[in-house]
């Protein structure tokens, strides 16, 4: 699809990843050595997105490998790496199943240990460029029923935060649907919430839409539901981090006000994920999905490029004022109209998910 | 109650107000000398807020009369005061208000025109300290109701924009139940919407917060949902700049949001208004309220103050993205739990209204 991806190897063996805390203003690319410089990417959220989360923990991993060969550890150091990439974000699900992935390689590798962490990585990568072509599969028709019924009409699609292919690998999650549309000749246009406090909308989204040309109009996080209620939006697609067995999703802050709106104007709210995000173990989002609390000074300052060209942050409170910094709220499954996933499209409910799950049972 | 106001006169009989886009970093004074640099005081925000663009307003005519005295113009000057400022800002009903009551004091007027443009408008900016001060009167035993039941814990308050004192002469609307609670020893915490795109909340209502000794905490727009759905919202108090027949409120974009997610966790919303931003004249807010179209480059950039001390924008998108700045919301009555006004507490309702205000009838 798109000619480039967010993670890749060198060919020295090691990682490369977009440093995504620059983006729009530069492109910068940063080399992953050690399993602490994947670690440190996930944590300053150079990397962020669930599934990106995921592969570079992978690629964590196999630079453990790496490293425990080339410096004679012993597996304690392992050890240690994957208890320590599993501390680096605490609400990505699959964060814990990449690493379980890697785990489970390890465990059942017969010859060459690195080889087989190598190789267990790509696979977690190649897997998620799958499944993102698949929920763009499955998506695309919700998109062309609208057009459809709009008789080829702009369809105004509303997402929050950054659930694109910077946050995955290719295609994303909710834009591969809307990247698919495109290339099939709908005419669509995406209200893009700006997402504070980190601003992966007006940073990411922004920019991977005016990469692939996709129109695109970008809002205030307040502004959703006025658009909502004046017939503006036709849909509304989101990612998500963590989904229950009930259908509940964890996704950025904000993301359950816009479920609210939705559903008070009769739009459709789709949840697009991959299974991986999945957590089958838990019922009650509200009550069971840890929410990361992060500094305060992502709220306090807001970073963008300056007058003199620099990026740098501002302060745009008082410097005696305290903040708090949700990373993600709960919007509960009677809110999701449906949910989007590489095997197809249910209802966000136990049911639902288990008749394309039924593994789960 | 505080020791400053937002407009106050001078000596040589001229008006000066704060510059509140230079708050809370910067404390800049702004005198204003002719009815066009009232105008353009309304229309960049220097000031803001409903309560205190009628009084600039009615200030401003008070300098056009001036002016045409001064310069021996003819009537029609004042006649394009007044529509100009008219239309420096579409969505406050009460800079009509106070237009219509210095038209008719003008009109009225025996003797001194100067003297009557002069008394009408220091009548405006009384009448709205006391204004102000009732309704911290009638919402006061809202907040002791909810301190009683909390038997003297805490009460957290959310807030949305900035309905403060800065928005007003002196008190506020919304800041002045709690600043009567505060005098009262009451136990309170204010959430403060960030506020975007202006970001009223982190600017004004935590700088005056700060300057009356209220302890507060900034949050972005997209995390009421959360706090509400965690027990961390006792009640949620908003202005408004214009209600309708029906009770139905236009107030900054977010407000709505917020009103959702107050009614779908079961706490009460909250809005006080003085009665001058009634508009009786229309019932359905959503068809009826216009809503302002501001600059998008107030979306794509965030003012603050950099990392050399000085307030600058930073843009925050890819410099081709374009953005959507609606200013205002409408909230429906019925997801207003009730009103507060300088005459009592009413429901959001033409019965609750007309029972406060029988004027109406």
């Amino acid at each position: 699809m798109s000619n480039f991806r967010t993670i890749w190897t060198t060919e020295d063996r090691y990682v490369e990843v977009i440093d995504q805390r620059k983006l729009p203003h530069e492109f910068v690319v940063v080399k992953l050595e050690t399993y602490d410089d994947a670690e440190e990417a996930i944590k300053d959220m150079t990397v962020r997105g669930a599934p990106l989360i995921g592969a570079t923990a992978a690629y964590g991993i196999y630079l453990a490998v790496r490293e425990m060969i080339e410096d004679e550890l012993d597996g304690s150091f392992l050890d240690q790496a994957f208890s320590d990439l599993r501390a680096s974000r605490p609400t990505a699900v699959n964060l814990f199943w990449a690493l379980d992935k890697m785990r489970n390689a390890l465990d059942n590798c017969e010859g060459d240990f690195l080889k087989c962490a190598w190789e267990a990585a790509a696979a977690i990568v190649e897997e998620d460029v799958e499944t993102c072509r698949m929920i763009g599969v499955h998506g695309l028709p919700l998109i062309e029923e609208i057009s459809n019924r709009k008789k080829g009409e702009v369809v105004n699609i509303l997402t929050h935060c950054n659930a694109g292919m910077l946050g995955c690998v290719e295609w994303g999650t909710i834009t591969s649907p809307i990247y698919q549309a495109m290339q099939k000749g709908l005419k669509v246009h995406v209200w893009v919430d700006e997402t504070r406090p980190r601003n992966q909308g007006s940073n990411l989204t922004c920019y991977e839409l005016t990469k692939h040309g996709v129109p695109h109009t970008l809002i205030v996080d307040n502004a959703g539901g006025h658009l909502m209620q004046h017939g503006m939006v036709d849909m509304v697609i989101v990612g998500t981090d963590r989904t229950t067995r009930n259908g509940d999703v964890a996704n950025k802050i904000g993301t359950y006000l816009k479920a609210l709106a939705a559903k008070d104007n009769n739009i459709p709210f789709y949840v697009a994920l991959p299974s991986t995000t999945l957590d089958m173990t838990i019922r009650d989002g509200l009550k069971e999905i840890p929410i990361e609390e992060r500094d305060q000074d992502e709220v306090r300052y807001m970073i963008g490029k300056g007058p003199s060209g620099k990026i740098e942050p501002v302060l745009i409170c008082p410097e005696t004022t305290q903040a708090s910094n949700y990373g993600f709220d709960v919007t509960p499954a009677h809110l999701v109209t449906k949910i989007i996933t590489e095997r197809g499209i249910c209802a966000a409910s136990e049911e639902g998910l288990l008749e394309l799950f039924p593994e789960y049972k």
